[in-house]
């Protein structure tokens, strides 16, 4: 199941940006596992990847050229992550730049891979060499939706959203599609995520609002705390709206920002949405903390709790197990008489204690609900972080112990 | 189920030790939920107590206690853990002590109270009134088992054990009981381990012999990552063998300390034996690491994993995720090209990538047996440390769904 997700809308396209996808037999299933974005000259690019010390081949790579050039293609495979895979699978993923290149018309440098699925298998590279010339053939600035569902592994729904703004007196679009359901703690981005603009900036002010957004959304979110050796971040812009280039922190910036932060928490939050046996999405606001920091590690203990998950799982309101989870929290300092714990607009912990309003049925009533707020107040400071997060079903044992079979 | 864990043998009483037991009705179905363990006069003590930064009201009294004092009655009720009640709770400890103190003719602060069970709820002082006095009048030295199995929570099994060794020519005898199955990380003890040995041994020997075990011991099992706030272990030396005390760090200590420390390994491998849902008993060893930190450090990581854990419930030996879970443990340095990862007696992992030897059966074979080793070489340094964990099953989420229903 998701929670309160579905099939994305009408995804606007972006000029400069055509994209294909196609089937090429990596997945087993014969589901589509080969996307291809085509970007045009004159675009920037920014990204960002995991944080994982074992950094998949495609990441080493990708980064590697993005050193070099400007990409023209993305080329992304789902249903194997050619991550472990050493050596081999270093040339591997060579090899399929260059078959993408050759099938394309740009330098295997120009090419940026990706790929999500098993680690530790040997990528097929003859699946790419069969299909690439025709998936290629099929590219089409109309194909959002597509490329979305070409990503997907455990997902069970296509995750992509659209926005239009109006910069310098000129519509502007935004449209971004993500990829993730389980392996999530991103540290940096998650398992896949490709967001495009037609508006025109500088490149160093692209990075920047991504690596912002990045904080905010993608490194906002946990399934089960296990972050990916893939998890990568695109973000294009191709210039090829009216508007002229945003080169310096100005309101148009500031908007594309806010824009671009509304579309990267929506694509996060869907991530959790269709977490891998999700019946809770749970948002962990931790106010009034000493630092960020501070207030980013304490909701992720609860996050990850698996206490606190079960509990959720069960829509029971054992608020001790949050406050056991705070309780230990690597954090510096932490003054348990002063902290204040909410279940939706519930006061369960006042003062580091039971709080003499809380009634079982009032706490029952929020945690029956499918999307439930924590709020935790520890009265330190006034910094903040948010974190969003799923509960732990049967369904999350069950997805993951038949995985691989 | 449970992992090769057998009820508990014969088990040799301590001079020195009486212990009792009884059914109170703090739990609701009936079983026994006091325990009380009255210890003579001219004993040692040593204790240790969780780290979460909640603290349940009978870990503040009995620090409090034992700085005092020495102790001559531990109270430990199971079935409520008197945690996050607040002032009320904390009066409602003290009260308990003061019962237990007139039913046994000592003074309240010789009485050290203890407490497990659901956080959050009133401890009934009434069960104690009522009750304490019979289960006083049955006090033993023979009722160890009685005592093992009267701490028990979400235990399946009680968990207890006693050797004899020889010091100063003489017979000394030590035995522990110990209780635990689910929120188990402890940060100092596991949620509550009582140790005790008719050796005479200088009390601040004592507190370093305690500290020392707890760490490779309690201080190195997880289930679920969560730290109670009502861990506690108690050593307990009465002084009444016929050996001199042991005052110096000499052979005999040393052979206490190593008979010791194989009892609380037993008793913390027992607790992950039993842990809730538990089908595998996993051993971590990281090897050759830079420090003992960093080692401990990347065998809790991959002990944390649910992707890892819920791999293993599979018997899939999808050691991608034990990689990736590496890669993500927070050491200030890793060299991935340098790590080797068994799974028992197989290589899975060679210099970062698959090994060439491994193949699938090999995996196979070693992920279907009920108990595990896996082996992390990091050739990074000399250092080197071990945790036990089980894995996550449908129970686990089912115990812990629900456990207040």
């Amino acid at each position: 199941m998701t929670v309160n997700l579905k099939e994305p809308e009408l995804l606007s396209p972006i000029k400069g940006i055509r994209l294909a996808a196609g089937a090429s037999g990596i997945k087993k299933n014969g589901a589509t596992d080969i996307v291809v974005i085509e970007i045009a000259e004159g675009a920037n690019c920014a990204a960002v990847f995991t944080q994982n010390r074992f950094r998949a081949a495609p990441v080493l790579i990708s980064e590697n050229h993005l050193a070099k050039t400007t990409p023209r293609l993305l080329l992304i495979n789902s249903g194997n992550a050619n991550a472990g895979t050493g050596d081999d699978g270093y040339n591997n993923a060579v090899q399929t730049c260059k078959l993408a290149a050759l099938a394309s018309g740009c330098n295997d440098t120009e090419v940026l891979p990706f790929s999500t699925g098993v680690i530790g298998e040997t990528l097929p590279v003859d699946c790419f060499a069969k299909s690439l010339p025709e998936i290629i053939s099929t590219l089409d600035e109309d194909n959002w939706l597509l490329a979305a569902r070409g990503i997907m592994t455990t997902d069970t729904i296509a995750k992509a959203s659209s926005r239009t703004i109006t910069l310098d007196g000129t519509t502007v679009t935004v449209t971004g599609i993500a990829k993730g359901s389980g392996m999530i703690k991103p540290n940096m981005a998650t398992m896949l995520a490709y967001i495009a603009t037609d508006a025109s900036i500088k490149s160093d002010l692209l990075d920047e609002a991504l690596k912002e957004s990045v904080e905010s959304s993608f490194n906002s979110i946990t399934v089960d705390g296990d972050t990916s050796t893939n998890d990568s971040c695109v973000l294009l812009a191709t210039g090829q709206s009216d508007i002229s280039e945003i080169n310096s922190n100005n309101e148009d910036y500031q908007l594309f920002c806010k824009t671009l932060q509304d579309i990267m928490q929506e694509l996060a939050q869907a991530i959790v949405r269709d977490a891998e046996g999700v019946t809770k999405f749970v948002e962990i606001k931790v106010i009034n903390a000493k630092s960020y920091a501070d207030a980013k590690i304490v909701a992720y203990t609860v996050a990850h709790s698996p206490l606190v998950k079960t509990a959720l799982f069960a829509s029971d309101p054992n608020w001790g197990r949050i406050l056991a989870a705070v309780g230990r929290a690597e954090i510096s300092q932490l003054d348990v008489d002063l902290l204040s714990i909410y279940l939706g607009d519930v006061c369960i912990v006042h003062n580091g204690g039971r709080a003499e309003s809380y009634t079982e049925a009032d706490g029952q009533r929020v945690m029956s609900e499918e999307e439930i707020i924590i709020t935790i107040d520890m009265k330190a400071g006034s910094e903040q972080a948010t974190v969003w997060t799923s509960d732990l079903s049967y369904d999350y044992v069950k997805i993951n112990a038949e995985y691989r079979t």
